[in-house]
């Protein structure tokens, strides 16, 4: 299943930058993409909206604060944050190395 | 957002019962369902397949051993199992009491 194992354990999977957040792709078809970002204490993702596509964070380790729709709020391991169609979302700031497995239904371009 | 609040601690949202494992959504649109599975120890979920549908498993917590296609592996917190359309998947047993993080695009049927 080239670049997508069935398996993953995302720890092993997560790769920093020290100029900004990264993305990795775990799985990605036409209905889904499942990835990770990954943050360094500090840094950021912009705030942006994906028209007619569903997304999700989940925060698998480290602390962040989001923004979502009007909101901005701190979330950590365990916090499922949701970004239905269209509401603004992004990560202000990451509070401490951060690890966030995403999912897009459906994905946008690569 | 009735009952899909946009920040969901997912530990919190968990539920067990002593007959089976138990199915919570978090948040189902008509392109993505994002839900939790909840096992105690030797519950399981039977395999079975989405035809034209992609899923994941993310293990928040626990330890339970899953069917993938042909595989069986054992997985644990942190790890990603990935069930792409028509890959038979499910869980053959729960070894601890277990939390997986469902995705499903497009959802089944409610």
């Amino acid at each position: 299943m080239d670049a997508q194992d069935l398996s993953q354990h995302l720890a092993a999977r997560a790769r920093f930058s020290m100029t900004k957040m990264t993305k990795i792709d775990c799985f990605r078809s036409m209905r889904l993409l499942v990835g990770l970002n990954c943050f360094e204490p500090g840094q950021e993702q912009k705030v942006h909206a994906h028209p007619g596509a569903d997304k999700f964070y989940f925060v698998v380790s480290g602390k962040a604060r989001f923004v979502v729709g009007e909101a901005t709020l701190e979330a950590a391991a365990g916090d499922l944050i949701l970004a239905p169609e269209g509401v603004p979302h992004g990560v202000e700031r990451a509070l401490e190395r951060t690890i966030v497995l995403v999912g897009i239904a459906p994905p946008p371009p690569a």
